[in-house]
């Protein structure tokens, strides 16, 4: 039989000894065995540091989030391979997309991410310039760098390639490379993904490094700057949050448990509701995906105490209809577990349960199953318990990882607060209501021990993807038992993997920094109109100033006639007078930005291809008839758009006037083509 | 002699044993005696968690904050009480402004940024609505709650006062009580402090509690909902941050540790220039302030090889210069160390650091004192080593948490980025140049390893508030040795006392919760016009269309004329057809957004004061002549301004044309009065 290699400083490693067999959870058949023997794992993490770090580095974040959307793609062509090893994981067709595609997913939606929210740079600047000083020679800004260490993922069997994917994405974009660590049960799922990404060539070489085995001696090569992303037991989270050298190097480190979630129904969501049925039908898939081994499945369903019993019927009719069996076979609605110890496991922890309630459905020691043998299978049926005394502790401690949930009774939105409190940490809750008042109380009660909050009504519905579905662009992870922690979440995920500096100094020296013009910070007058400057051409800090031009009342109700924008401030002396903040009639906010365009602009056709919008827009002093403006523009941010013809340049706008007072400040978002551009050389012709 | 007492459930305890003796730094002499027997940790956390927390959480974060600023003015005009007590620790009247006016100055920070960047609201909405369905069905938004738990502060001896209250401000705004737990040598300076906190009646009862002495059992009582911000030494930050029940129920913990500082003189700054002059004399300010004993002090300092010699020199001449002894006299420039036993630690860390260099300035074992006996009192030289094999490892692992700091050289940018790094992790940097070039790379080289760093050139040195300032809009903290922690940073620090959650929904369940209004949620159009209505009658989702109104060619042209800004776009057919984004001649934007001004506003005089802003404009599609414009302008948001009689209502504005499409989106912000406003009553009339 063979054994799983692993892909370490460059090339795959066959391991110095046969290892531990991988059974297929179907069959019980050994599927192959796993060993890291001989890996070398400081040399693992010092090659990941030299050659991957660096590597990624060299890229801009929209050139990483481009080569994340060309793995996706490459990726997606391959999946159907990966769907069919996930059959001998114990994974339905229906699981197996839910892993590979959700992973695919978040690698296109980072790749999105990072394009739009991220700069085309290698420094994020984050928030606002702080002034430091009232003479504007000192102030602030922090910037997020990319940790010069080795993101190393240490994966639960769940997930064979979701887990891995959705912990790669945020790293790479960061500009960190990854070292995965799979768990035994499924790592030949993650050994095949490690490999297409390895054979697509798309990735810098060192940006993926792959261990099947133990960790051996992992964590004693850790650094301050590498970080350890956790999924698995609240147990093994512990034993390695507190390793020594995590304690001691400060070494970040990120956990995701299984947590005891739970799902809320509303009062109003009585039988013949539509959120009655969503809660039913939702609460039916949670069981039963993944035979319900998911961290985010519901462990707890909260209900009205007195729906327990219709919900417990329907909840026990629909779950009569999944057969349970072979994957492979398109009429089974649930496979098996990964394991037959993980069966062990399961029965173990509804013995505890069974002592709290009554099972309503499903017989943990027996179940029918469809082409397959239902022992050496890990095949266990669905079991939903009812505890009618909510408040024992079993059903809030005690987490059978596989289909099994306890329908609980609750009094009143207090009492369901304080009991889903009890899990003490949930990655995910749902309420299902369509009370707006019940689902604000339950929600802002409950999302102290959350980290993702589903409310589902009969709108929502239409489109939800469900209680137990991370999404790349939302935080995923959740307090105490569910680990503290926080993956993904956009640019969230990113940014935990990139190290926060405020960087304090001149304004001069902080635009050198930063690589962006900051209040204060010289200007260049001297070249040509800015506008007339190509992409590549024009530099942070190049100015234009127009003005003055002189705003006379006859300008405000001309404006005010032609735009119908006659409010009193504009067009009333003695009510604009007795509005605290004007001595009179005051010229409009739109005038005085359309004046200040009319300033600034240079008109010939060139490489300046649109105005596609303002931001921050603040005004500032109220300008009377009479007052005299000036603007001065200065390119603030230059973004080249990778493939391209053109990019997106940010202005610095200061309207003043006579009196040098700024009467507006505000951001213009241009268009601006490279020097290239076919189409504009026709335009300028 | 008495000892100390701590404030717990809502009373000042006295130990039932005498405790512990503090001695005064300077004489020698006993101060006070310290212990927290006959504390119950249990009780004490409790009562933070059900009276503290409650009541905190009942106001609005813009009322948190209205009391942190009236407790800053309160503790300022007590604060010569604070320097009195100082000089017992030590600290000359400099130190002690230092630490006081530092800790005060955090308050009045903190509570301008709860008003100016926090919603008057107990939730913070964090970051834009992300669509989860293409339907619009189902949106979600990440939302901040306060953890329900306490925030335990262990501080370090060294800012008895600075410490608790950077820790307090902003676990207030965000809602948590806090425990604070002094270290012992100076907790009698803590203690005062929170003496003057409780008299002054201005936190809710709980909001503050204190332990003097031992922390007891005191992380045995900790749940998930707790955090710890933990201030001192690494080796005590690991003990902590692997305690049992901190690892077991995930309980946030932030470390803040000493660590091994670097400034970095560049090699523009030669002797004769301004910033080699602010090199040395920032780096005897940060030898000599609070005798050294600041986790942010210079270590090691960084020169060009060839400048050794020079900056050893000057350095020596302007230590020589400095007067040690009693803080009380007025000629003193540095006093004496927090103890004999930190004395004892100091010279012990010495010896190690002189195996690897020579002493340029200072005797380890005696120094000459004014007004004060050199060897009862904890009194230590200034000491500047010169570590000529810059690769040694003392001078990057030895901290010596005293007056001492040691010079190396270095030969290339890349050799200081290196070399920088050897600390493994550091709060904070300088880098003192006038070269742009070179603070970029050495800033982007270092940032990983740093959580501040300071470009020092001759501009920001008019206003620098130096190396060793932590301030509250800056974060504070840093990886690895640092303790891998963050604390202040402005609103960060409020976060990291709150959960995220991502709370997901029909845009109507969204706006229910958040109490914004999400695009998609219902809008109102019912009533009268949203402009006619006072603040307090206003209505999330309160809507008016206006419109439409057609754009003609002649309109383009006549706004061209009048504004001026006659860009190619607008008034060229050719060239605007020759653009990639347009079809022809298009409409300004400006025109649109003033158009659509035209058609939402109620021009009487009102409630709405004026228009201050506007933010997030995007263009979404051009504007043709002959297309129809119409806009749906829609309360979002309503922040009442605490003792004001107005406060800000922020707009979603929607413009469309003809084919439904949008053309423009963006939120208005103004200002609207509250019912009872005497000036607009006037204004009304």
């Amino acid at each position: 039989m063979a054994t799983l290699r692993s892909y370490v400083t460059g090339s795959w490693h066959t391991p110095g000894e046969d290892g531990a067999p991988l059974h297929d959870a179907v069959t019980g058949e050994e599927v192959v065995r796993i060993s890291s023997a001989g890996v070398d794992f400081g040399a693992t993490l010092e090659y990941g540091r030299r050659v991957g770090g660096p590597a990624i580095r060299e890229l801009t974040f929209h050139q990483r989030a481009a080569l994340l959307k060309a793995l996706a793609s490459y990726l997606r062509e391959r999946r159907e391979e990966l769907y069919g090893l996930s059959l001998r994981t114990g994974a339905t067709r229906g699981d197996a997309r839910f892993d590979v595609d959700g992973g695919i997913g978040v690698l296109f939606s980072y790749s999105s991410k990072g394009r739009r929210e991220m700069p085309n740079d290698t420094v994020y600047v984050e928030g606002a310039v702080e002034p430091l000083g009232k003479g504007g020679s000192f102030a602030a800004q922090h910037v997020c760098t990319p940790r010069r260490g080795v993101a190393v993922q240490i994966n639960a069997f769940n997930f064979p390639v979701w887990g891995p994917l959705e912990k790669l994405a945020p790293a790479f974009v960061a500009g960190m490379p990854s070292l995965i660590k799979p768990a035994g049960q499924t790592a030949y799922v993650t050994a095949r993904l490690v490999e297409m990404i390895v054979e697509s060539g798309l990735l810098p070489e060192g940006s993926v490094q792959l261990v099947c085995g133990s960790a051996g001696d992992l964590f004693e090569h850790l650094t301050e700057q590498d970080l350890v992303a956790f999924t698995g037991s609240a147990s093994t989270a512990q034993k390695l949050r507190t390793h020594p050298v995590v304690a001691a190097r400060s070494v970040r480190f990120n956990a995701e448990a299984d947590s005891l979630n739970c799902s809320i129904l509303g009062p109003d969501a009585v039988p013949g509701t539509k959120e009655f049925d969503l809660f039913v039908a939702q609460l039916v898939t949670e069981m039963t995906v993944k035979a319900g081994q998911k961290c985010t499945a519901i462990r707890r369903a909260f209900v009205p105490e007195s729906l327990l019993g219709d919900v417990a019927e329907a909840t026990a009719a629909r779950l009569a209809a999944i057969t349970v069996g072979n994957p492979a076979d398109p009429a089974v609605g649930m496979g098996a577990l990964a394991s037959l110890g993980q069966r062990e496991e399961v029965r173990r922890a509804l013995k505890a349960l069974t002592a709290a309630g009554s099972i309503v459905f499903g017989d943990p020691d027996r179940v029918d199953v469809l082409g397959a043998d239902a022992e050496r299978g890990a095949f266990v049926s669905p079991v939903l318990l009812r505890v009618d005394e909510a408040d024992r502790p079993e059903p809030h401690e005690v987490e059978a990882f596989g289909p099994v949930s306890a329908l609980m009774p609750y009094t009143s939105a207090e009492h369901v607060i304080e009991l889903a409190a009890r899990g003490q940490g949930s990655l995910a809750g749902s309420v299902v209501t369509g009370d707006a008042g019940f689902a604000r109380q339950v929600v802002l009660g409950t999302a102290p021990w959350h980290g993702r909050l589903l409310v589902l009504d009969a709108e929502a519905g239409k489109e939800s993807t469900g209680h137990g579905s991370p999404l790349p662009m939302l935080v995923h992870g959740g307090p105490g038992r569910a680990g503290g922690g926080e993956e993904m979440g956009g640019v969230r995920g990113i940014l935990h993997h990139m190290n926060r500096t405020a960087v304090q100094g001149s304004p001069d020296m902080l635009a050198a920094v930063t690589g962006r013009w900051v209040p204060g910070a010289a200007r260049d007058t001297s070249g040509v109109h800015p506008f007339r400057k190509h992409l590549e051409d024009l530099r942070v800090g190049d100015t234009v100033v127009g003005g003055p031009r002189r705003v006379g009342l006859e300008d405000i109700e001309h404006f005010a006639a032609f735009t119908g924008d006659t409010f009193y401030a504009h067009m009333d002396e003695e009510a604009a007078r007795a509005n605290p903040f004007f001595d009179g009639r005051v010229a409009h906010g739109y005038l005085i930005v359309s004046l200040a365009a009319g300033l600034f602009v240079d008109p010939d056709p060139g490489p300046v291809l649109a105005n596609y919008g303002l931001e921050n827009l603040r005004f500032l002093t109220p300008v009377y008839p009479g007052d005299e403006l000036t603007v001065t523009l200065t390119a603030k941010q230059i973004t080249p758009r990778e493939g391209l013809e053109h990019g997106e340049v940010r202005w610095d706008a200061d309207v003043t006037k006579q009196d040098g007072s700024s009467v507006a400040k505000y951001d213009v978002l241009t268009l601006v083509a490279k020097r290239e551009t076919p189409e504009l050389r026709g335009g300028q012709g």
